[in-house]
């Protein structure tokens, strides 16, 4: 432990107001080696999986839509959803929509499609 | 991965109405090998800290203080703020506050004060 131990809130919506960019998520705090990640996304984003691990999406604005092979997770204000690993998924939003991620450092937006012109490799702090 | 997958949202106010007693997490979900649990509190908790994870906090509504050694950070609704591993921490809550918390399956809530009345051995899911 630190000697000066930070002692600020975390205002989800505060963060979310620093991204400027769709389907660029930044990184709203640390877990042990997870990430807190927000995103602001509008619109189609690619098919994908994660082979090593579960993702968590919760929405924090808006509506968004996970599609799955096998159906689909319909998700407002308030709600969460755990993509298991290995499972393929597309998040969808209709209208802009802002949601909160949380998986390991180092996790891929994209996934096993890496070569998606949407791949943000370093997500910056917010 | 299943053969069927559960396409369920996960509610968080809806999970929380299912909790009846304070200071009594459920479990919500489950990525990897942490546990998404939700709580209801009010007043004061005890004193404790967790030696080997951090633990983060959302408030989902009201507000929350959790208190440290050197000071003390306020979260209301729609913040968090994660506890560094061996950082002790004393929740309070002057009304009834619902929130979130994250941390690996298995964590304590009291933590090192596992001898607590208040010790929620196993958390039952929601």
């Amino acid at each position: 432990m630190s000697a000066s131990t930070d002692r600020s809130a975390i205002n989800l919506r505060n963060k979310l107001a620093k991204i400027g960019d769709l389907w660029t998520p930044g990184i709203a705090a640390a877990l042990n080696d997870y990430h807190v990640k927000l995103a602001k996304i509008k619109g189609d984003f690619v098919w994908h999986s994660h082979a090593d691990t579960d993702e968590l999406f919760l929405v924090v604005s808006g509506e968004l839509t996970i599609l799955l092979r096998d159906g689909e997770v319909r998700l407002r204000e308030g709600e969460m959803y755990v993509v298991p690993r290995g499972v393929e998924h597309k998040p969808v939003a209709q209208e802009e929509c802002h949601i909160l991620m949380i998986e390991p450092a180092g996790t891929l937006n994209t996934g096993d499609r890496g070569d998606d012109e949407r791949t943000v490799d370093q997500p910056q702090w917010l």
